[in-house]
Order: structure tokens, then sequence, then C-alpha cells
């Protein structure tokens, strides 16, 4: 691998395995996952453990991600631009849908939130930014495979499309087709693909260069969304309207 | 430094300052802020993009932080159990004193904030998880120096006391005082301190073997929170009566 750095890249498999494994560690069972000597992983556990990007539980000797991280990630939102310019709209569209708002973009074949506004009343709501959605089985995810498909993984080649509820489109003939439709919609929806009971429609975000950045939706109960399985016009165009306004935003006129 | 790999060290200290400086920077600036040859830095920047910790502006070639920064934040909270001990016992606080709630734990002597409930109305709410805060003129920080000055940073060593309103306490001798006088009535308060019209009231939360291992608190506006410039009675008795509850559930009591 010329020009990268071994050790950084073996630090970060590092971090991945622990934010995948969603429990502590030993330096065992990541030498075994890594395919690397325990001296080696030991090396790099105390070098992230001084940075404060890992932390070691006292009597299991085991380890977790550490605090650190959790600032540098407030701080990626800090300099996030399309989450900069979306803040008011996403407010916006919350108020004029009475419904949840979430901004994702592509990251590793997934949906990665990086904004969301609670529905404004006053339930408790569990925030979701950071949160990786499957591509397939919400709305945000199909606007990112319809519009920006070389960052979001070609739906082709997705072999393995996880049901979630008995809705969820799991052939990737079918999803194609979906796909098609959102295009010449302009606009995603999923009718309890991911939750039951739960719906979401969604529109692109593009940039100043017209490309596909993001995705704006709003999700919430398919008694308030939905007219006859259908989402309603009205939703639908508050979407597309927060959409279009953010690309505004991030110049797509300007090119 | 022995035991430790330096090139990962580096690697930290680049996200470090792209954190801190909260814009993009071009390789020259880190190399200069670093003190490396910017082949060095260069390098470290490729390594960092390959694995989505940065990510580089194309017009500009500057760096920023990567998203795989905010899932992997996100991750640390999952994992985090002091948070997730605290989740139901927030919830209840937020309605009991209708009022937004914040836990705050020491890192490198600021609070770093890993909870946060919104204020039970519809009002619309800036997120806060990730956030540092100063520990002189909030609630939470004053718990925390008071109680586990050795994480928090000893407050007689603080020369650089920062107002940040006419309240805020600045000198050291001051900060001594209130602090003898948190740990003497067992919770702390900043009045007007960190923002002006807001009053934070906290208490400390505690862990298996007794040590003080973060804060939990309400914060809000003067009027609603003070009866003639006093924190309410029972806002102070909801803060204590949540924090011990997390304790318990840490295992305070079970040592």
């Amino acid at each position: 691998m010329p020009g990268r750095i071994q050790s950084v890249e073996r630090a970060a498999a590092v971090l991945r395995l622990l934010a995948a494994a969603g429990r502590r560690l030993g330096v065992a069972e990541l030498a075994t996952a890594l395919g690397l000597p325990k001296a080696t992983v030991h090396g790099i556990l105390r070098t992230l453990q001084h940075v404060g990007f890992v932390e070691q539980e006292e009597h299991s000797g085991k380890y977790h991600l550490g605090a650190a991280l959790l600032h540098l990630g407030n701080s990626y939102l800090d300099v996030n631009e399309l989450r900069t310019r979306a803040l008011n709209w996403s407010d916006a569209l919350a108020t004029r849908s009475g419904e949840s708002v979430r901004i994702g973009v592509p990251h590793e074949e997934q949906v990665l939130l990086v904004h969301h506004v609670f529905r404004p009343d006053d339930s408790f709501q569990v925030l979701d930014v950071g949160a990786l959605l499957p591509v397939h089985a919400t709305a945000l995810g199909k606007v990112l495979l319809a519009y920006a498909p070389h960052t979001a993984g070609a739906p082709e080649e997705m072999a393995d499309l996880k049901a979630f509820t008995s809705r969820t489109i799991t052939s990737g003939g079918h999803l194609l087709a979906e796909l098609a439709g959102v295009r010449d919609r302009g606009w995603a929806c999923d009718l309890e693909e991911m939750v039951e009971g739960e719906v979401s429609v969604a529109a692109p975000i593009r940039d100043g260069r017209g490309h596909t950045v993001g995705a704006i939706g709003v999700s919430g109960a398919v008694e308030r969304l939905c007219d006859d399985r259908e989402p309603r016009r009205d939703i639908v165009s508050y979407v597309r309207d927060a959409a279009r306004a953010i690309s505004r935003d991030l110049g797509e006129n300007r090119r």
C-alpha cells in the first residue's frame, strides 16, 4: 500500500472493530480478528488509549471506544456544509409536516444520519444522528441509490437485501424497478419497509455541480402520512420544497 | 515514548487539530502546527482519508473531519454504561422538572455532554451531545471539579477562568470557595454564569466504588428555575433524586 501508513490503518481497523462489536473486546479477540500478533495490537491499543480514542475497563481489562471520538464526531457535524445549510429548512419541514425530519448522506454503502429534527410534540424521541440505515429499506437510502449510485453501492451487486418487515424489497430486480420509479417521480418512499407501521418520504439534495450529496425526508406513522396506502400529496410537496431550498443554498442553480 | 506508536499519535494529533480549528485546513497549515515535514503530514492525511476519518474538499484541496468519526462517536455512546443506565432517569427528570436535562463526564479538563433530553415542549432545541462545556461556569462542571478534581483539572491551577457573562466566577479563590459550598450542599448551580438568563442545577453520579464519574443536571430560564435568585427547592430535589437513582443503578450502594 504505497504512501499509506500501516500502523495508522491498523489503528483505524481496531476502532472499527470496537464500533461494530457493540461491546468491549479484549486484546486476544482483536488480535484474532485482525490476524495480528497480540503484542502488535497491544501497542496500538496503548497508543489509542493515550490519545483518548479507546478506554480500558478496569476490572475486565477489555477495551471500548473513548470519549474523544464523541467530540470528534460532533466536530465533524460543525463543519458539515450540507447540515449547516439544512438546519433552518429542516426545522421548517418539521413544522409544516408535523413529523420528524432526517438528513442522510452516503457512507460505506449505507445512509449516515447527519441531522435529525424531532417531531414537534412533547413525546420523548431518541436521536438518530450518527446512526447508519440500510439503503434498500428507507426512503433516504432509495434516493441515494437512485441518484448517487457510485457512492451508495450498485444495487445489482447488492446480494444481501435483508428483510426488516414483510414489505421490505429483497429482490435486486424489484429494487432496480423501484429506483427507476424514484428517478421518474423525483422522490422516494418506504411504506413500512423498515419498521412496521412507519412510513418515510425523501427527496434528493444536490450541490453546486448538480450531484446528489444527500437526502432529506420525513418519517412517521402510516396513519398520519398516508392516504389510501399512498404518501399524502402535501407531505411529498413539503419534502420536495425543503430539498430544493437546501439544494439552492448549496448552489445548485448557480452552476 | 516507550510502547506507543508515533505515527498513530501523529494521526490523532491531526484529527484533534481539525476538530479544534472548526474549519478546513491545508497540508502546510497542519505541518506547521505539528512541526513536521509536509511529506510526513501528507502521508498521514492520505491514510486517514483512505479510512474515512478525514475528507478532502475538491476545489480547495483542504481537509476536514470525515463521516466515519460521526459513526464512531455514536458507537461510543452505545456502549457507555453511564449513559445507558441514565436514559430512563433522564427522561423522568425532564418530565418532573419540565426542563432540559444533560449528563456530562470529565474530558480533557472540560465537561463532555454524553446525553441530552430536550425540554418537554414543542420548541426547537439544538442537541448538545458531543459538545464540551467549561468546568468553572456550569453546574455540571462544578460538580466534576468538586468531586472528581483529579479528572477535571485542579482549580488552583486554572489560570485562565474565562468570563462568559458578568456573573462568571473568574477568580481561583472564589471558585475554590464555591466548590467547598458544592461539597457541603451536595449539588451545584450556575446562576447566569455561562449564558445570560439561563440557570443550571447539577448533582454527582457515582459508580460502584463511590467515585464521581459524571454529573446530571437541568438547565433553563432563570424565571422558571429560580425563586428569589436561588434555585427552586423542588428542582434541586428532582435533580438529586435522579443522580441518586443512576448512582444506585451503577452499583453505588453495592460496594
